[in-house]
């Protein structure tokens, strides 16, 4: 057994048994009655194995981890001028964004928050209908996870729009700002709908490999996006992608990552692995307790954070 | 000549060339005056190896890079603990600290800001005298630097205790909260002058190895601090060292760092280099123009990013 | 002629041959078009008499200056429970509401800025239809001002729903606090239609003679409401009618009164007269340049400020 | 006895009864330990009979309601020219005011928050020294009050001088943004010394009657200030006079009227009375339970309040 598939054992092991594993999101009915019990991990290495274990094949919402797939497609579409419309720096305050949307007219802060995400899925529509598009972000998420079979979840997505009123605000806001380029609703939709996608750690640990490695498709051969963006997404990743727990994962763990509600995290090791985790308990800033916890153990064990040999 | 040696080199001669050098800032009257063409620059790569270029010898105010060694005294102090004072979270708003220090009640977000760095300058007061505290400050300084001739520009410390307003406010912002121990102009009488230290770039660079090499000392062997406590350091530099720019900086250049209004960085790649660059004009968040333009050049040519191969 | 016929009279006449007007609100296409040299007032003092000059006969759009009469609906539909959803401070800030609402856990101010008058407006729902309840709206203002023919500009009403994303935002963000209980469309649809009611000067004065009459109606006899809360509504125009200028407005006219973006103010002096003024050009507050002149020379004149003699 | 006697009497054996009284303020260690059963009531009438009950004589510490009579003086030195530096809006929000300073670049929102009587104190130190400028204060308040022992409690103000690190916050931050023209310390210290004035209730109604008679001194005869100032300060205490608590004050009670956190409160009723009332328990606004309530009972049964007949 290899050292990364002894770790991710033990710590899964480690993970089952422990007591403290935070509080499922409600705000989100379909999301809700899920088990907080429930613990996932995988690993793909840079030779290209994966170490799954846990729940590593259960599917969950992965939330706004799939803001980290809309901001590649966004780049790749309209390019530097993304950041005309969102800005690359920390959240940093325990006022959610729509407090920042005002001081900064609008402009949200980063990619990464909520209303970053909603102007970069305006960002990608430049048109289209919400239809094409959230087929295009699933035909992405399938070729870079060798995986036809992801799909959003439609009843979490009704869910979401059910009760999504914060984010309606915050897209009326936008809107009012002149920071939106169609239709409110259309906006939302494909929003709702991207962090709808259900997927397992082990699709979502296939799915971050081009930004572990360098944005190579280590199957299909080729680029997905060039080494220069990889770098700046995990940037992003790094500084933006645990909300205003940003600054403490970094300091404890030390990989670019992106949490979402539903309790899963897309963390990245430059050159070594991509990796996903998941356990739907979170702490008070969001980001799942055991996911963090996990994250934490394999760094060290592996000596894998970005910030030191 | 080295590829670093050369990569300095030509890094020099190109931003020697540019026009566009930002503002120097002004409300320090001392500093007030020093010409915005001046550059310099030193690596001291993973072999002990100094390449230095341009004004690399020259003395300037290191400013808020201070706060990374007394961040590292105040640890070595009272470890972990320093953490119910201090939070470790970018600022990320651009109001400045005295903002946030209200809504989160005496609490400054992390220890690289103004506010939080005169909580550590507390924190290493710790009963002594200010006299006692900076002479340790300077003891640390060249013991990682291999440089005894480090030293505290006086005329620099006068000038901003004259006019430092701003700070003062924020001292007795946290000594209204409970958060400052000692009388406030005990605790800013250290503030303002191990800010007030004058080091070169080749003897910041020096200063810097402990936090590239793992917490290792190269040349008096021995540890300085943990490998685990340079990381953590790193990581708070990477998220938090650019004061409202740490995003940008972060997405350009990759490394963590830390600014000083002097006009100077320190960088660190782990593993691999401990960088120091001056240059005394400024961008709008306070952070040196040519600086971080010569490291981005100097993070895309020698492949230095932390967040990617 | 009357003094306060002749005060009218002249204070007209020197609002004409003012130069400096400022601007006409662009936000809503239909109030765009309007010339900002029209001024009109009209004065019902204790007697009953009115006293009409300029343009004191001419409809403009109420707009904010309704949420005074959907106040009154509202108290007499739920009485001081209103006090739970909405308070009684002055906004006092220069960023608006959507910031103070997050940080008051969607609690609007007061009830007379937009998010305050919205929660109001779904406090008169109380489970009727939109329709319904404008209906109702306009019978109490039809009553108050004995004048059958008042009703709503639709055209501006579909103006402002086209372009009203802020409203928008302000609703989603209290029905996500849970601060309101109706569909925003529904909340809405009322809210723009109240604001869309058109009335020239001389209706509006009439309409708020119950305010400076201890809630009487001069006219058909009886209580429009209790004395005390004409009182009190007149304490809330004073502190809160004016946004972030109502400071000034007491210290410069002192006299309760509420603004409007469509250039009207109503003004009330207890137990002496109900004022409107119209002028559609605004100030940086979005209150009515020559409205607040006009306003304060009447003070001055008829000795009618409420602070002093 | 008159009614007003009567009146006065009778709120002040119900006051007496009362059991929730709010709790007394901590943080100036002098006053902690006053009685918070302690009550107290004057009212001057426009004939200039005295109306005096409960503890009407004892001598309470009047902290914020001396920014009144600083503001009066700071007029009478520099005019209109005040309004550069200093507001006229309500404060309006939870957050104290040196978020408001940094918002709005060092211009305190009005006279009677902290930051505004710093700045107003600055204005009246005109160069002079501190000592001469407290003489001013002193012989004012003697003059319209018509007492000569009016002074200052010294172990008040060295208890606040001690332990205002806050107001110390606020100063030099007003210093930062160049809206203090003398050294941080000399303003402070004029500022915690008109705060420490002892006054009783008698005295403060005594010294209100400028404001609540046209600006006129009724036994000495002449002119304080004219008709049209003491109306716009009386504007300024009706919008600002009670914190974030001033919407709600005038609301239910209807006057103007300024309070200290020592448990006093100076209303006036213009061309009526001048009414001081002392409480040391404190709502969570820092005004006084006893004082406001005993307000509200006296401007019903008196119909004093300015909102209606």
């Amino acid at each position: 057994m290899s050292e990364i598939n002894l770790a991710v054992q033990e710590i899964t092991a480690d993970m089952i048994a422990r007591v403290d594993r935070g509080a499922v999101a409600t705000y989100i009915p379909e999301l809700a009655g899920i088990d907080p019990a429930r613990f996932g991990i995988a690993v793909v290495d840079a030779e290209g194995a994966q170490h799954v274990a846990g729940d590593g094949d259960t599917l969950f919402s992965i939330q706004s981890i799939s803001k980290v797939f809309t901001l590649t497609l966004a780049l790749g579409k309209v390019g530097d001028a993304l950041w005309q419309r969102v800005g690359k720096e920390p959240s940093g305050n325990p006022f959610n964004s729509i407090v920042q949307l005002e001081y900064e007219k609008g402009i949200p802060r980063n990619p990464l928050i909520n209303a970053g995400a909603i102007a970069v899925a305006d960002a990608i529509l430049a048109g289209h209908t919400p239809k094409a598009v959230l087929g295009e972000i699933l035909r992405f998420l399938r070729y870079v996870s060798d995986d036809e079979t992801i799909h959003i979840d439609r009843a979490v997505a009704a869910s979401e729009q059910a009760t999504g009123f914060r984010n309606a605000a915050l897209a009326n806001y936008l809107r009012a700002c002149g920071n939106l380029r169609h239709p409110v609703e259309m906006v939302l939709g494909v929003y709702f709908h991207h962090c709808a996608i259900a997927m397992s750690c082990r699709q979502l640990a296939m799915a971050g490999r081009y930004l572990a490695f360098a944005g190579r498709h280590p199957t299909a051969g080729g680029k997905v996006i060039s080494a220069e963006r990889a770098k700046r997404i995990n940037a992003l990743m790094l500084t933006c992608g645990h909300y205003d727990g940003s600054g403490d994962f970094a300091f404890r763990v030390g990989m670019p990552a992106k949490s979402g509600v539903g309790g899963g995290i897309l963390a990245v090791v430059p050159g070594k692995a991509s990796i996903a985790v998941w356990s739907p308990g979170l702490d008070a800033q969001g980001n799942s307790v055991l996911g963090s916890a996990a994250l934490e153990l394999l760094s060290r064990r592996m000596n894998w954070s970005i910030f030191g040999e």
